[in-house]
């Protein structure tokens, strides 16, 4: 099933008409995980068809941007008579920050809301994927990036070579295509390899929250389907990037260049290119071609066979 | 000049894809006073031009949908340089959730925030005009009602009239116009009321927050200009209604109504009529002919003659 990146928010700092501040949402195999969690994003998983009935928000770091929307989704979720633990996951420090967001307002919550800091490295077992945690750089206080990364998938099965060969459909077929190899009833042996292709990779997604271009990242994104970078600022303000513990959009393709990632989405991007980010596209594809900068609704789809599509948001979004 | 009622969130206790919750902005004589600010509030201000640049807000009461929007909008005030105070009021008792969500994310604010807590019955005094507030029935915590009650004006002077009796323009007709007689280098004296006509009442408009319909609302509500009422249910759900604190749209009619109000705006709409309210109107007008609900957007001009004209959002808002 093909992964969605699903863009809910696109400013940095603040909001403007046509940006929410920061969000997004992983969809794979029916299960959705949302990455921090700016003021609207409730509004923005509405407007977009992001389902509430997930388990996990990981926060990148607790600038308010990133955050102050929990407090409001929450609220939401209890309305609407959640039961079920809803888990956040935010870097070291910043589990005091997000407990006073919820019990902001003081109003009942109806479900169990867990807090777990993660030190940068921690790595989150998920059975055929995980999350991987490394550590980005973004001013004093700990800020994490995060990788999506699948396991090792089983190789193309061939039915129709497995009809040829009068293999019945049922148990067998399973059983090859677990790597199997099989004796049938007339006595042939039948070797797993002859039925299935190589074992294939496993998709990676990385997400870096606000950061500097950085090692860390680097080394998260090697080989990444996709890399989600902040790109904040165009080449004019290269100076206030670096002041500001930002990146420019050249400065994220760069990255992404030297990871020898497939795609590059860049995303909190500042007011004054909130309308017209045409310049950050054009300085980042001068160093890595597969660049977009995305928007508010933006949903990139990565298929399982490395196909890769983008979709813009319809025409009434904003 | 006109006096403008923009309605920035109408929703009720959470937002829906046509409705932000709670906010909405007075704008009187170049100055804007904001009541409520609930999450998002600061990207509906930019969405429908209302200036970032005032320095009263007042809180109704503490409900999470009717505050959330505070600290993302203080945020930005910061990033925008604002060096101005900021007044926050509230009712008593909401000092402490209002401070929370200032300090929430921790980040610096570089302008002074008062926050003041409102007994019932206090008036502000603003030269023409003046806040009073009323306590409104929600719930166990103090929930306030705000009234923006214009001081009378002088009376329209007839400046044809002044020409055609040889009065020269200049100070005279200030004098006149402010009620006194002269007496002109001829000797002949003119009475100010030939030229002026009878003092004309200023207007009122009367804002409830969340509330059952009661006796204090009528009261702050006589002869009002505009009462704009909670509605967040129809009929069916009076009972409802009656057990969460709230009004259905009929009863805010008869408030509207027992109260001799001009015109009556519902808002805090139930998301289960977000997208049609039609249910609501038809109930209130049965009871209240001159009402409307209102949307994101919708702007309410309250000439100085008692003309009233309503406007819709336009079509790309949602």
């Amino acid at each position: 099933m093909p992964l969605l990146v699903r863009f809910l928010g696109t400013a940095a700092s603040r909001p403007t008409v046509e940006r929410g501040v920061a969000s997004l949402a992983l969809i794979r195999e029916g299960q959705t995980l949302l990455f921090d969690c700016g003021e609207g994003t409730q509004r923005q998983m509405m407007r977009f068809g992001v389902s509430f009935a997930f388990e996990d928000l990981f926060f990148t770091h607790t600038h308010s941007d990133h955050i102050l929307g929990i407090t409001g989704l929450i609220r939401t979720m209890a309305l609407q008579g959640r039961t079920e633990r809803l888990r956040l996951w935010a870097p070291r420090g910043a589990g005091k920050t997000l407990r006073q967001c919820i019990s902001l307002g003081g109003e009942r919550t109806t479900f169990p809301v867990d807090i777990t800091e993660l030190e940068a490295g921690a790595t989150l077992s998920r059975g055929d994927y995980r999350i991987e945690t490394f550590a980005v750089s973004h001013g004093p206080s700990a800020s994490l990036g995060y990788a999506l990364v699948e396991e090792e998938r089983k190789g193309r099965f061939n039915p129709e070579l497995a009809r040829e060969l009068g293999i019945p459909e049922g148990p067998l077929w399973g059983r090859i295509h677990r790597g199997e190899s099989i004796t049938l009833e007339d006595g042939r042996i039948i070797e797993a390899r002859v039925l299935v292709g190589e074992r294939r990779r496993g998709r990676r997604v990385v997400i870096t929250g606000d950061t500097r271009p950085c090692a860390a990242t680097i080394e998260a994104a090697r080989d990444a389907d996709l890399l989600i970078h902040e790109a904040t600022f165009a080449d004019e303000e290269a100076q206030r990037a670096l002041e500001t513990g930002h990146s420019t959009a050249r400065e994220a393709a760069e990255v992404a260049h030297a990871a020898g990632a497939r795609r590059l989405a860049l995303t909190h991007i500042s007011a004054r290119y909130s309308l017209n980010a045409k310049e950050l596209e054009r300085e980042a594809r001068q160093v890595f071609r597969e660049t977009v900068v995305v928007k508010d609704g933006t949903e990139i789809v990565l298929g399982l066979t490395e196909e890769l599509a983008t979709q813009l948001p319809s025409p009434d979004a904003d």
